[in-house]
């Protein structure tokens, strides 16, 4: 039986040799298509008199800053720092490629700033950084807080993700996640609630099986519990998660304590056999006869990429609904959905922090662009549907204003 | 006799009632010019179709990054840092407000990035510390290396901004300058130039007050001593800078060890009795009478702003050249004269520093534009000249290559 990893962040990276994944797509192409980056600062408004620049520069600027030195809540109207989401990573755990460094995960965090402003009209820029340390992450971020008003925290291994996520939250007073937590796990639930829909089920009554205890894993495992699916296993590499495991780390012995109610030990085959959900979060694979063994009308999101952790073609032999994280498939469970859009809806309310609540709310909405439309191959909005970021951003907009953290 | 302050950077600032500088210009104006800052990321390619993101996202992106990881050096290739200038201020010193703090500091710092795109197509973007410790600033840049391409330090108070330049120079293995310091000096010694060959004298025997011993007055002073100006005097707040003076904290020692040859003492009347140039870097004023006690033909750079050290029309009664900061005068001295071109050549060599002979190449190619167009009123070109840049950028360069550094 194939061993489950703890791959932090299954919902990317292919392999070189992927054709399917990038059919028509040559080497060429690709690398014409990074060259000098991906990003330009451009000027919000014309410099090209003298009068420009004494407006945007000196002697106008002057007015500008004395006026935000005497009420600096002036910042958010008078630069650009309210509306620029900072895309922070170490290399850590870059896509399936694992721990590359800062210097090669830049073009994955350009990508990701574009990302933003296409899909959110928000600026950003990808910092990366050069230390492993938390202590210095943290640190770094402190320092530099009156630059920016938001923190994307990205690529980042587990479990070093979870403690630093922590710390940068406690320490800045304004919206921080780390989107391979929580952007995964916001699009799982609203893809799961497309599913349970579609089925006419009750998400409550789901057994949820999660392979992966990584960033994703983790975080779609406290998504599930806390939206009310009281029956969650979580597989490692070393098998289920349980409370009398030895060596668990922090993160698992709290994960352990609130999830498997039925008290499963073993491995894979003791958690699927009759499961009715199969959330693969690793870059692990699953046997097909472990597939065959879950309940009837079961649900298997194979999100590892671009090898999902079994084919959907053969997935679709023993199961009702496939989701994949391709995009030559049906169901494309994609990060891309959650994250412009919550980053949006916080930076619109002026929210000190993301809560779980506008997480909830905000795949509520992404399920709710799809509710009226939803079917066995649409249980989530295409990644290019562009409703789906304005409505999160004005459902997490609304809940961080009913949470009082706006 | 008004003393001569050590204000930092006086290249800069208005008060808000300074109605010359910004006539017919409205607060209004000043303030919608700057609404929701005035820099924008966009994207350098569009991201419209499932195709489009498959180069630019995942799973293309992986290869790109893949291949980073194997050659580093593929990082100026593919991503944006290899034409990214960070502006990096602690807003210690910022135009003629000075210590007003990073979020204060940040409308100045979004013009001088736009500026940087304006000039020399670069991009830039403001990096603004909630720290002034010299420790946390470098380590911060250490921290964040991987991220850009060179670093304008802007607006850090005196005599720190000397530490902290020298340890991020020794620390980054890239074009890193305080262009308070070296922009000005580019830009006076390019003035100088100018102003000495319309009177047909050699530079090397004129005798130079430099009023003002902080981040500006320090670095002109030095440039003028290396481009074999023998003679300069610098004034602060006490009087001459000389060597038997008392309290000179280590920078003042080091130029007072190397400027005065004559063994000046006193204050400004006996620094500037027959001197030929004055070279206004302070906040402060100086008499009319002061003035008309230098040598016949003299030279008077008053670049305080918006209120010039003498009122230009003042000085022209008894000198022959006068220049200042303002763009109502002739002969504007402005540091955009020379950053935009500096960090270009410097980042078009892949030079890992910026050495004292790419700045002098710089003024040289500054004082080269207008060689043949000089006169009493046109010493150097306009800001907004667009042959400079280009010039300054060559020029650095070539002066980088023949200097090993690139």
């Amino acid at each position: 039986m194939s061993p489950v990893t703890d791959a932090p962040n299954a919902t990317a990276a292919p392999k070189a040799d992927d054709a399917a994944s990038l059919a028509a797509i040559t080497n060429d192409e690709i690398f014409a298509g990074h060259l000098g980056g991906k990003l330009s600062v451009e000027l919000a408004a014309p410099l090209e008199t003298q009068r420009d620049l004494s407006i945007a520069y000196t002697p106008g600027v002057a007015q500008v800053s004395r006026a935000i030195a005497e009420d600096p809540a002036l910042t958010k109207t008078y630069t650009w720092t309210d509306r620029l989401v900072v895309v922070v990573s170490d290399g850590t755990a870059v896509l399936g490629l694992g721990d590359i460094g800062p210097r090669a995960s830049l073009p994955v965090m350009e990508g990701k700033a574009a990302l933003f402003k296409k899909f959110a009209g928000l600026n950003s820029i990808p910092l990366v950084l050069d230390t492993t340390d938390p202590d210095e992450i943290v640190q770094t971020l402190i320092h530099l807080r009156p630059s920016f008003g938001a923190v994307n925290l990205e690529d980042i291994s587990a479990p070093r993700c979870f403690e630093i996520e922590r710390r940068v939250i406690e320490a800045l007073d304004c919206p921080v996640m780390h989107d391979d937590q929580h952007g995964t796990a916001i699009v799982v639930l609203a893809a799961l609630k497309g599913a349970a829909a579609v089925q006419g089920r009750d998400m409550s009554g789901l057994k949820v099986v999660v392979s992966g205890a990584g960033a994703a894993g983790v975080a779609c495992a406290n998504i599930l519990i806390a939206a009310g699916v009281p029956d969650v296993v979580v597989l490692d590499s070393k098998g289920i998660v349980s409370a009398g495991r030895d060596g668990l780390n922090g993160v698992k012995a709290d994960l352990a304590a609130r999830s498997n109610p039925r008290g499963l030990t073993g491995g894979p085959a003791d958690a699927l056999a009759g499961a009715d959900v199969f959330l693969g979060l690793s870059a692990g694979t699953i046997p097909e006869e472990l597939i065959a063994s879950m309940a009837p009308e079961a649900i298997v999101f194979a999100m590892s990429n671009p090898d999902p952790e079994i084919h959907p073609d053969v997935a679709a032999k023993y199961v009702a609904i496939v989701a994949t994280g391709r995009s030559d498939f049906p169901n494309q469970i994609n990060n891309v959905l959650a994250f412009p859009g919550v980053f949006k809806g916080a930076l619109d309310a002026g929210a000190r922090r993301i809560t779980e609540g506008m997480k909830v709310a905000a795949a509520n909405a992404i399920f709710g662009v799809v509710a009226d439309e939803l079917a066995v191959d649409k249980i989530i909005p295409s990644p290019l549907d562009p409703r789906v970021a304005p409505a999160v951003a004005e459902a997490v907009a609304e809940a961080a204003r009913a949470e009082g953290v706006a």
